[in-house]
């Protein structure tokens, strides 16, 4: 297919860039050992994600739920997750942090040099439901070399509603078709291909750890299907 | 003052960041050489900047213009101006490529070094009436080394309407006395005041050429007073 007329890259984060799963259970597990918690951290972690972020987007989304940003669903959830794991004496703050893991995540190890070699050819934008705080302060703690930092915040709703990439395309001035969304999720795909982005599909297969199955082969509505980041930048000529 | 509670930055940029004026004219003058128009660039700049710009602007927030971001208004004023100094001939893309000359302004000789240095202890975003794509593509050309670009576009008004520097606020998740706007104009600081933002002036004496006057004093209600982004950086103590 033909690429050069793609100018800027959006990037979907959780999953994709970064490893959230290895982050959030590592940060749990030095919680639980300085002060002596025991627990499923691996199933906490899970069901942060699973409960408090993809089920409750799609609430809000769908109308279900009124309009709140990752930091505050992710908050909702984990009272409940401390609640339902019996760790208690929390202080307000230490709650504070323990909630924002979520800007603190670490990227995949292919995620920053791919990202840097992307960058010179093309404008990279995060493109994701996490919350601009949220993500702006994970660049900076992680050092992702974005260019501009763009969230479903903006328009208060969640991918895959095409509102969201159409938003993208419409703050940076062009046209969608000059814009490839890259995600490791078909849904996400979909979202940005019903308002005519390209789209790179970028499969994390230890995503929920090393057993979980997933959907992670190539589609013929896919432009560029590559393994990590750097056989993204090679397929994309830089 | 204590400057210890500050945790980001927020930017004005046309004059404080970037010299307009001069990367305007130079570009004006390389198109009427190479085009063989010849005309008072330095006051074609101006009337681009005065009333396509700042007049516009306060029209749009006032609600005597519906929405236009900062490209559509400098587009509108561009092709006026273009008649009024006899400038005929231009293709559509030669006139949108010079309408984006305000994408391409360079930085004033301190701005880089000192962003670098205040970058490590802070966040770093732009908030500016130039719209997302402009303030993009801008710092990509020019390397300005932002955490986060934040327009008055998301809001769809314009400074210094409090709701601009509130939205800042608000999407880095931060109380407004966490947010410190630096402006080299104090409109836009009162409209930062107004939200309760810590403030920082750097005057550009330069902004408008050598020879113009402006309101270059220091005022009580100032937080710091500097006159270069080095300087800023030294009084914020990195």
């Amino acid at each position: 297919m033909d690429l050069s007329t793609i100018k800027a890259l959006a990037f979907d984060v959780f999953g994709t860039v970064v490893d959230w799963r290895g982050t959030v259970i590592r940060e749990l597990e030095q919680l639980g050992k300085a002060r002596g918690f025991k627990a499923d951290w691996a199933k906490f972690a899970d069901t942060w994600r699973t409960k408090g972020y993809l089920e409750a987007t799609a609430k809000v989304r769908r109308g279900e739920l009124p309009w709140m940003n990752a930091d505050q669903l992710h908050r909702r959830m984990l009272d409940e997750l401390l609640t339902r794991f019996g760790i208690e004496g929390l202080s307000e703050a230490e709650k504070n942090h323990l909630n924002r893991v979520w800007h603190r995540l670490k990227p995949w190890s292919d995620a920053t040099s791919g990202m840097k070699r992307m960058r010179k050819a093309y404008l990279l934008t995060t493109l994701s439901n996490g919350n601009m705080a949220l993500l702006t302060n994970m660049a900076k703690n992680a050092g992702l070399p974005w260019d501009c930092v763009l969230s479903s915040e903006l328009v208060k709703s969640y991918k895959p509603d095409p509102r969201v990439y159409q938003m993208a395309a419409d703050l940076l001035g062009l046209p969608a078709n000059q814009v490839m969304m890259v995600a490791a999720h078909k849904p996400d795909l979909q979202g940005a291909r019903a308002v005519g982005m390209k789209l790179a599909f970028v499969p994390r297969p230890k995503e929920w750890g090393a057993k979980k199955g997933g959907d992670y082969g190539n589609e013929p509505w896919i432009d560029v299907y590559a393994i990590d980041f750097r056989e993204l930048a090679a397929k994309l000529g830089v």
